[in-house]
């Protein structure tokens, strides 16, 4: 199957994600203006926006208001962007590159670097709050919890925290795996399933499959970044090549070498597709998707 | 008017928001250990619980039901645990000691009071979610969007930048306030109006005062913070006193003296008092816990 307007729709969404988080963010000039400056500083200006694009895939196939999907895309990006915020700072990850720019810590400020994170996930929930973004409010409750699971101590915080206790350690996969579900998969399965919960709702079967396609490209994400951080530039990541293996970082490339994690990303994108044969055709931008994931050089 | 059982209410809240927020968070065997192991030693073991005291107050003016109220403070509380947690750091007002025990960096690192914050944050805004805690599920949402507002940079991290920014500078009074309307305000109104919306809705003119109420506690809050750290040891706060003016922040001591900011919290007790008076006799624990908020040692 191939999607031949996947290059445009990727671009439009993106586009799209840049106009709205510029829209949502207070604007630069209110006060307190330099932590609005800096939330905008860590949020605008590029990105390759994988949650987003997923969110807005996943609201396709259950036909969801666009408007719906781009508030939602954009509270799980703002969770994104906090993260890198945080974990970019001297007590984390210590580094000073992203999206080709110094990190926020360097740009402003530690302090201001961590209110500019707190901020930002604040902003999330207020976006999944504030604007009708499902038929019945309680699954925009649900769409709350969701994120929140997602991000907190059993998501996202704690495979950050089992991430720093990792380094300088060698981890058996399942353990490697278990961290990368908590650190990246969780966040990106939101991203999917908050954005099918904006349009009409699945069957469970359906669920299921959509559930699973997530989890795989999750998976694959992080394969793919331990496999780029390995063989990738500065230049072309926009972010510090080869950090990983410097701070000592169990990754998959060093859990299984590269030829065999380059194996398991072309298997896990497999996983992914044969998930979506349960949705039928209506998958087809969730399987460009997984292909995005998997070959992407940035 | 008098509130005989007052202070045995008050050990009663404080008791039932402990054994609360030991249950919600995740035990600390629970992988990622140390950061439930950590969450849970920001959040247990005291501290007044003001906030929560304060929901409780006002769900019991609209005869809420007190599961849901102690769900909805206990969201509120972990909002002002999490700041606490930030605010300790280092690169923000970098403190050793907080409810008489060392600060959560201090205990643990640096890294892991940074994710014990971030966590908390996320854990108050799932059990918004994942509990039924209104009538209606749209006033459930509404109460997401408060917390959210009241948490984020035009609230409670908006006033910690500006507090960042003011320091080693002297404010005139009206910026003075609006520092403290954002960074300790604004949560105590949330804590008030989300109590109160377990319950039955109010009508415009109750609400009103109900908010005039909150806003004069939570100034009186903060007037009263300054003249604490002015006048008490750090044997009787449980964390280092006379830090304002060591670090030079300025505070209502600072910019009234303490003669005229005594006055000052006598004023805001006066209006706190009178915004209740539209409520009427319901308002009696409201009443006592502005009287508590302005007599406290600690």
């Amino acid at each position: 199957m191939t999607d031949a307007g996947f290059d445009a729709w990727m671009g439009e969404v993106q586009a799209r994600m840049e106009a709205v988080l510029a829209r949502v963010m207070p604007a630069a000039h209110i006060a307190p203006a330099r932590l609005h400056e800096a939330m905008r500083y860590a949020a605008l200006g590029g990105g390759k926006r994988v949650r987003p694009l997923l969110a807005f895939a996943a609201g396709e196939l259950t036909a969801a208001d666009s408007v719906r999907v781009e508030t939602v895309a954009c509270a799980v990006e703002c969770v994104h962007v906090y993260s890198l915020a945080h974990d970019d700072l001297p007590c984390m990850d210590d580094d000073v590159l992203r999206r080709g720019k110094p990190t926020v810590h360097v740009e402003y400020d530690e302090a201001t670097a961590l209110l500019v994170g707190d901020a930002l996930q604040t902003l999330a929930f207020q976006l999944l709050a504030e604007h009708r973004l499902a038929d019945e409010p309680n699954v925009q409750l649900e769409m709350v919890k969701l994120l929140a699971i997602a991000a907190g101590s059993r998501g996202m915080a704690g495979g950050q925290q089992i991430d720093l206790e990792s380094t300088g350690k060698t981890l058996a996969l399942p353990e490697l795996e278990f961290m990368h579900i908590h650190k990246t998969g969780a966040l990106i399965r939101a991203a999917v399933l908050i954005g099918a919960a904006c349009g009409k709702p699945l069957d469970e079967r359906e669920r299921a499959g959509l559930d699973r396609y997530a989890k795989a490209v999750g998976l694959a994400f992080q394969v793919v970044d331990d496999l780029l951080d390995y063989e990738g530039s500065t230049a072309t990541l926009g972010k510090t090549a080869g950090k990983d293996s410097k701070q000592g970082k169990p990754t998959y490339v060093s859990a299984l070498g590269a030829p065999r994690a380059r194996e398991l990303a072309q298997e896990l994108r497999g996983d992914a597709h044969a998930a979506l044969a349960t949705l039928g055709l209506r998958g087809v931008r969730l399987a460009s998707l997984a292909d995005f994931v998997v070959l992407r050089k940035f």
